[in-house]
């Protein structure tokens, strides 16, 4: 089934050029239904009048990106670290928004198993702050090429783990396409998080071959090797009716005209989701 | 356990800028006991007699690289793909190569577990051809972010799977720590591929961050995120008492004067390995 525009919601760094508030007026005009709004968009801003501007303009604010980032070799950071996060639910509470996504961490210095230990650490130490403010927090699992410095979480099956093994109603887990579709486990664990109610995000873009920066390069949906339908159909299956969040971090099309890239972001949604 | 210098292993391409003919004779005289040879690096050289000029250095032939890439969405591809898995096991034979290193490809076109089935079909269309001529084949799993269009094995997990359905002498696995290490069932996967006699292969290097390039910018152990000795022993636990093979792709080293690597390689080996 052909996915619908109100349920389409953009991150922020998606369209990167563009100012939130800009952002903001052209998702709201296109029929875009939510934004995903990342923290360095909210720069030298009220936080509480930002999130009634996105809701004036009829958006609804899916997820704060990003809490996280908890491991590290030194104690002082880790507080340090633990300390951010707190401040990222605050800035949640000031904005609307009832999601924060987790890109863990990892710190090269330790082994995964340890940066793992410290990851649910860190979310156990925020979590009584979260739940006092009703705010969820989303474990996300990045690809395995990112296991060296930005999460020790690679796989859904371990996010799985640690979200049931934490057992909140406030921690559960965000599915991005791009760090997951390769897993041979991957239908089995969006079955496993929906039984458990820890379906909280889907993220959607796709993986553009060859890969001209490990960071900076993902396709919109259909110009790569992902089959985000059928991904869809598994989270839709499992129970998850939020919205279908594209987040694409892109050299080539934050160089585009951003009405233009809006456009095809649409086309990509309605066409290849 | 400091590892021993005769069960090093240099691949060919790790100093590509040298001829084989240089590699064999720069790697005897440093004490390396073994090299792997690249098929582009045999072109235009009667195959029989440059195995007996690397023997005749007293280098020990560790593997030939590299045989798979099976799946296509066009069955007449599929057929020319095993046709060049016959070439290159008569290579190998030539050579006097016991083991070729499968990357098994993988075709965007369609699901990964069609490509998946697709390598099974094209190693068993080859195992007569290996059985008679005496050569095994090693599949090799390769890391997620090539699961596009290099491999559609991308766990030990998978690679076990498949070796033990196959269930020949003939059919194991090459463990490289560069493709696995971030794997959390790395070390349970490595005894259950020592247990079914199915390690035939370990490589070895380390991963960079920041990773400059997806494909070539391999790093020398104990430059980066990867714990060598402690996947080396969970490999020597497993029973398996062959080459180290050092397999760096780097646009950084070939770069560099080959001999200034060479000392950096072996240095590498013996300190944090």
């Amino acid at each position: 089934m052909q996915p619908e525009l109100k349920n389409l919601c953009i991150h922020t760094i998606t369209t990167k050029p563009w100012a939130i508030e800009e952002s903001a007026e052209y998702f709201a005009r296109a029929g875009v239904g939510g934004i995903t709004v990342w923290r360095q968009a909210l720069e030298g801003r009220n936080i509480t009048r930002t999130g009634e501007q996105l809701r004036n303009h009829g958006l609804s604010v899916v997820s704060l990106c990003r809490g996280g980032f908890f491991p590290s070799t030194s104690l002082r950071q880790r507080q340090l670290n633990i300390d951010d996060n707190l401040l990222a639910l605050d800035e949640a509470a000031a904005l609307g928004a009832p999601l924060i996504v987790l890109v863990c961490g990892a710190d090269p210095g330790q082994s995964l198993e340890v940066s793992r230990d410290q990851i649910k650490a860190g979310i156990e130490a925020v979590l009584p702050r979260a739940e006092e403010l009703g705010i969820k927090l989303a474990i996300e699992p990045l690809h395995p090429m990112y296991a060296d410095t930005r999460s020790a979480v690679n796989t859904l099956s371990q996010a799985n783990d640690m979200a049931e093994a934490i057992n909140s109603p406030h921690v559960g887990v965000a599915v991005d396409v791009y760090h997951l579709w390769w897993d041979p486990t991957l239908k089995q664990e969006i079955e496993r998080c929906g039984q458990h109610g820890n379906l909280f995000a889907f993220h959607i873009c796709d993986w553009k071959f060859p890969l001209d920066d490990i960071l900076n390069d993902r396709g919109l949906m259909g110009e790569g090797a992902i089959d985000v339908p059928q991904i869809r159909q598994w989270v839709e299956a499992a129970g998850f009716s939020g919205f279908n969040e594209v987040e694409i971090f892109s050299n080539r099309y934050w160089a585009m005209d951003q009405h233009e890239f809006l456009s095809k972001i649409i086309k990509a949604y309605r066409e290849n989701s």
